[in-house]
């Protein structure tokens, strides 16, 4: 169901906005041009007006209005999203959350806080010191709280921490029609009644506005050691992982790079790591002794399966120079080719596949006319390609969406997902289908029973 | 809406049902009996017939033929639910899961495991012997996985391994028109898509029959030991938990008791703890030396709170003696008075709120005419009252219901839940729109979209 969108209701949508909300009500081109794409490929589309609420009251006022008119809504957060989520494809209202950034609470005995939806990771993150706990789900990007909700975000620290899904409590949602409903409670379990703190988290705007959420916090290791270790190949790599979760090792980050990223890192940070198949490490634990356990007997396992030259860091700088050079992954892949742009994508396997589907997949790549580089949170299962673009080139283009489509298709072949981390937007929608099968259509039911006129974030995740 | 069960169209689906499933659809007395109530003292109501399908197919049968007579549903594991989900309410169809009790699949490298909804706990884990993994939630009763993921069970265990909602990667579901689907994939994580998995673990029925659960597995512990200390007050006891999670002590088991339980476990299972309040712990570690880090710790904590005679088990049958004392907590109960039943409720609040919640709870309890036992996992919040009442008193019975539900209402005050983990059946229902606000409207939206004849499990959670 698509209600079209007449330009004089959305005019008459801007006009009471703008008594609301005055100057935070804009509709000028470079505001509504800033919010028209995330960080990813897909083509930009802006919205016909921003505006950027202060409290949940507001977000209410702005849903009515979108009620009253039949005008679009799509919540933006940071921007930083892969799968153009944030794109407004139908134009209309874009809630851009960045007012609302305050850290209401934060419960030492707890271990949680709630924040506002606008509320950055490392904003929080810097909100914590000196309480001994930390936010630890780090997908990469200086997100908001927020979109990482909406999105089921995780990172490099879910093998030990768990995602977004693992580690919100409850949230402040606006609904299509204006209500506000709070999810979950402060306990950290319940069994009362259907989980809606998970219904919404993933739900990538489509069902509601999240504008404040109560987080589970964790205490700051006492101890902190990191490893990196290259392989013979990625098959080794990825037996090793399989491994050291199978022993039980609370290993707290585990992330492989192939040897095209290894390059792409060498050249950009100055590193000196072999071009091989690499595994990142980082140990956590509540004792220097802890965390030298748990990486001798990763080495061990590391040394079984083809590791070679196990550097152990246990000083912040060695720390901090090896997971930097991981960090900029990315940037170091763009520079691979000056002007180019990067596609990102992802899947997610059973671990028991991971080896598997990531030897298939470079198969694939060996005729790429550009360069692809493959990092990858290994002890989920998860890992990202980054296609380094020309952006001009339609060829290029045809390209990564057939490789893209390659590889997704071998993911749930081989039992998993279509993203593991990024999302659906508009990029992974044509595969939930193959995916999901008949449950498609119970997540279709659900939509149409909370946004019946088809208001949030429309042409996102599903059609309905 | 409740549409009226006509008696012919009843015994018109008791006839296809029999013509089906032959003696697996079975309307004898005593058979109807057996699955008219759990372990719980809600009014027991027996179905118009037992169903004993074997495969998803078979579930699905019988849904279509409730849907062509009307028929309500009503799901059955192993009958050990505590707030009334499996009482046929409304008569109709019981589907009893025990038929579907086959271990599919289990993966050694992806550590998870299917199985058939009606595999129970000690069955999947009988199963995994000498894999090294294990699956460890344990809510107490050898429950039915189907019934725990349909309860969002959790237990003894849950501060560390968490709850069923942690647990379920996914599982196939027959909806109420008889639609199968599956949730979920094997990947460990997913962002494709609305949380089905989350939506239907904790549903009681009420959305579609579970009939296949895919689970979490995790490593045997290396190493394991036990612990049980007296405290001079509540607060201490609970301090000493607060302490110990945000020092991120990994703790496996964090059990309160109060000295009325202890009371009453000593009598039972003539042992000789301190009558006080007291923590029974277990520690799971990678090594003797992490356990004996972890119990050192919390014995340091302890003794900051006002822990006595901290008493420290390594051996195995000292720890089984001590976590029997502890699994024997009811029947300890209900010995304290013979011919006695038990009323069973739970609530959970945040952490720093436990001490304050149990301490009021018991001043309630000062004047009441029976036994009342107190047993908690204090790491998650949650505690359980055991009322041990004189069947035949309706006064006994007002008295119990009056606890109850001052306890309710002080958890919900705090920012708790009405239930942590025995779910809401017919006994939490009334308390779920204190709990829920205006999301429990949102709850009701789902419930009729998905059964608009609210033939699954009706009368139960919620009123739509």
């Amino acid at each position: 169901m698509a209600i079209p969108v007449s330009a004089s209701s959305v005019e008459q949508a801007i006009v009471e906005l703008k008594q609301r909300l005055g100057g935070r009500a804009n509709d000028t081109p470079a505001v509504r041009d800033h919010h028209s794409h995330g960080e990813s490929y897909h083509e930009p589309s802006a919205p016909d007006v921003v505006c950027l609420p202060q409290t949940t009251d507001e977000v209410a006022e702005i849903l009515r209005i979108s009620t009253r008119f039949q005008v679009p809504v799509v919540p933006f957060g940071a921007g930083t999203s892969l799968e153009g989520h944030v794109n407004a494809i139908r134009g209309g209202i874009t809630i851009d959350l960045r007012e609302m950034n305050k850290v209401l609470r934060v419960s030492v005995e707890d271990l949680d806080a709630t924040v506002e939806a606008g509320v950055t990771r490392l904003q929080l993150n810097k909100a914590l010191n000196n309480t001994g706990l930390s936010f630890p789900i780090d997908p990469g990007a200086d997100a908001t709280i927020g979109g990482m909700a909406a999105t089921r975000a995780s990172g490099t620290t879910a093998v030990r921490y768990g995602t977004m899904r693992e580690n919100v409590l409850g949230m402040t949602v606006v609904l299509a029609d204006g209500t506000a409903i709070r999810t979950g409670t402060r306990a950290r379990k319940s069994s009362a009644g259907y989980d809606l703190t998970r219904l919404f988290v993933g739900s990538e705007g489509t069902l509601g506005v999240i504008t404040e959420v109560t987080l589970r916090l964790h205490p700051l290791p006492e101890a902190v050691s990191a490893a990196v270790c290259a392989f013979d190949s990625i098959q080794g790599a990825v037996d090793t992982v399989i491994a050291t979760i199978q022993l039980g090792v609370p290993v707290a980050r585990m992330e492989l790079l192939d040897e095209a990223q290894l390059d792409a890192v060498n050249r950009y940070s100055k590193t000196t790591y072999p071009v091989a198949p690499t595994l990142f490490f980082e140990f956590h634990g509540d004792s220097e002794r802890h965390v030298a356990e748990q990486a001798e007997a990763v080495q061990a396992l590391a040394a079984d399966h083809g590791g070679r030259a196990f550097q152990w860091a246990t000083r912040l700088e060695d720390r901090e120079r090896l997971w930097q050079a991981r960090h900029d992954a990315f940037y170091a892949a763009l520079a691979l080719r000056p002007g180019a742009r990067a596609w990102t994508t992802d899947v997610c396997v059973p671990i028991s596949r991971l080896a598997e589907c990531v030897v298939d997949t470079k198969k694939d790549h060996a005729v790429a006319p550009f360069p692809i580089c493959l990092v990858g949170h290994a002890g989920d299962g998860n890992f990202h390609l980054i296609y380094v673009l020309d952006p001009a080139s339609a060829a290029e283009l045809d390209e990564a969406r057939r490789l893209n489509e390659r590889m997704v298709l071998r993911a749930l072949a081989m039992g998993g997902t279509c993203s593991g981390e990024h999302g659906v937007g508009v990029g992974k929608m044509k595969y939930l289908e193959a995916e999901h099968g008949p449950a498609l259509e119970v997540m279709r039911t659900i939509k149409r029973a909370l946004d019946p006129d088809n208001r949030m974030n429309p042409g996102k995740m599903l059609t309905v």
